[in-house]
């Protein structure tokens, strides 16, 4: 069974402040034209999208050069909605930790609450947890928000300690409709060559 | 171990006459600002990209409305670097015909000539082989060319037969380092809500 955990993308799809807006519109059309074509115009972190390591080290790895086999595989979806915050290293502990290699989704309140609007006090990866997260040698980290990193926090550990290491993090998931568990990741990323991130279709397999 | 079959997006990456360019430029600029962020401006059918039904019928199946299961699964490159101008029938019966449910990728001299320059003569899929594979009710078809009809045709078949039963056509593979064989095929396409079609990342397991 395919659970879909990809948020559409349309014309006023919810956008991280200060990231390009989304805006479709038809290039070719019917019966004008011999065929619909659209014209799409967005950000690399558009959406349900991976953050890079290029994210914050423009000498890093970019998003082509991350090794495929990163984007499909086992993974773990963890139910955190119990968090009121953020996400931290006890609520981890709570599953019995994580181990190297794996790939950790993280359902939260986010997922709950609907994606129609942006909400600032949306559930985030606290520092530490990401320092354990790196630690433990994980190797794809998602949440159902559109940044990992608390909303104007300095704390900038969510993305310099997992993507400092290597680890890729997937954010935009839409985890709605997925019970706690393990599945098969299949999130492959457009292939923009030298780029800080990209849109990806992401789904799980059970 | 994992074939990419994506064509790179940068700027300057060919297109289909006619489309929109691919743009893509700095949004946001370490140090200057606290993360490396791009815009991005293409179409529909940019390099790798799925054709939805809705592409030659406004009234059809729009890309994020097409089972994800189509996307996942079996799938058989066939060698048709014989072929002169076109894929023909008989170039499909020369493997035995094709089979119902499958996917079915065509490897043509347009993987060995490469993608750096748009080519007027790229090999296609001719009519009437459009129809016999619409007739064997396969449900993905892939080319390793920007479109899958003759540039400039009137015959219109190799989209209005396959995308008017349903099947999914892949366009702008590159299959070059891919031998003919069977494969496992995993090409999502982005969540673009009612388009008539979308880019995607391809990959093939072996």
């Amino acid at each position: 069974m395919f659970y879909d955990i990809s948020l559409p993308l349309r014309n006023g799809t919810i956008i991280y402040p200060g990231n390009p807006d989304i805006l479709v519109a038809p290039h070719h059309q019917l019966p004008k034209d011999s065929s619909n074509i659209s014209r799409i115009d967005f950000g690399s972190h558009s959406g349900t999208h991976v953050d890079a390591p290029r994210h914050v080290d423009t000498g890093a790895m970019p998003v082509d050069q991350i090794p495929l086999e990163t984007f499909v595989g086992p993974c773990r979806v963890l139910d955190m909605t119990h968090c009121a915050d953020a996400v931290r290293i006890e609520d981890f502990e709570k599953y019995g930790g994580v181990k190297v290699g794996e790939r950790i989704l993280f359902k939260t309140k986010n997922s709950l609450r609907g994606f129609e609007k942006f909400y600032d006090d949306y559930v985030y990866l606290d520092g530490g947890a990401a320092d354990y997260l790196a630690e433990k040698g994980v190797i794809l980290v998602g949440i159902d928000a559109l940044s990992i990193k608390q909303r104007g926090s300095k704390d900038f550990r969510p993305h310099a300690s997992l993507l400092g290491k290597g680890i890729v993090i997937f954010e935009g998931l839409d985890l709605a409709k997925v019970p706690a568990g393990n599945y098969t990741f299949i999130g492959l990323p457009l292939k923009f060559v030298g780029l800080d991130g990209a849109p990806a279709r992401a789904v799980l397999l059970s």
